[in-house]
């Protein structure tokens, strides 16, 4: 995949494309420190249209928005437009969803709290009908 | 203080210029998420030669370097030099110490894990002559 439309900000590697039956679209994904550490650290990267499907997150988790242009939406509230420098905490067990907008890349860094409290849930995907609301 | 040689590699909110006497030299401070949240978060902005002192983590610690050049040292061991896109995993009470280069900034998100387990214990600062030997 060319990076060129994000400039120098793809600070920390792309890794791999990362097959997932949660994930509608590609999406890339490489762990910065290991999945089983005691702050597990992921590098994700959203194609255009790309997004995860509705997830909660036993002890929660923070994203920090490095590149791009994307949304994060909680169950029940309207979508929050991201940008580059933008830090989203979400609580324990909130049901939420991340992604890129249709016509850009999102490239966040995905922290995961208290990672002793469990795996995520997954969820129902976002629908075409409810993403396609989005600008 | 000018942040252009660094580009847009500066996503996140330099802050405010931290005052304490656990640094050696002017640094800046943003918490990106609360110091006493379930994981606090800084962006961290050494200016040149700037370095704080020897500490310990009870939890650990980790570093993602965003842009420019600097060290990681533990207590023993050679020092390692920093560039934007590195990840130091910082292990619980372990004694390090990191900081800018004489000639460039160095900054990097900061994570606090386990933050639980207790605060930082901050120890003697790096000494001009330790430091100078460093290229």
């Amino acid at each position: 995949m060319s990076t060129d439309d994000l400039g120098n900000s793809m600070i920390f590697p792309i890794g791999e494309k990362f097959e997932s039956d949660h994930f509608t679209g590609t999406v890339w994904l490489k762990m910065l420190t290991p999945s089983d550490s005691a702050c597990p650290i992921a590098n994700v990267t959203f194609e255009p249209e790309c997004r995860n499907n509705w997830h909660q997150h036993p002890g929660g988790q923070v994203l920090l928005v490095t590149a791009g242009r994307g949304y994060y939406q909680e169950w029940g509230k309207p979508a929050r437009e991201l940008h580059a420098g933008d830090i989203v905490t979400i609580g324990a067990d909130v049901k939420h969803w991340h992604g890129a907008a249709r016509d850009s890349r999102l490239v966040h860094l995905a922290i995961q709290v208290d990672p002793g409290k469990g795996p995520v849930t997954w969820l129902e995907p976002v629908s075409d009908e409810d993403y396609n609301k989005l600008k």
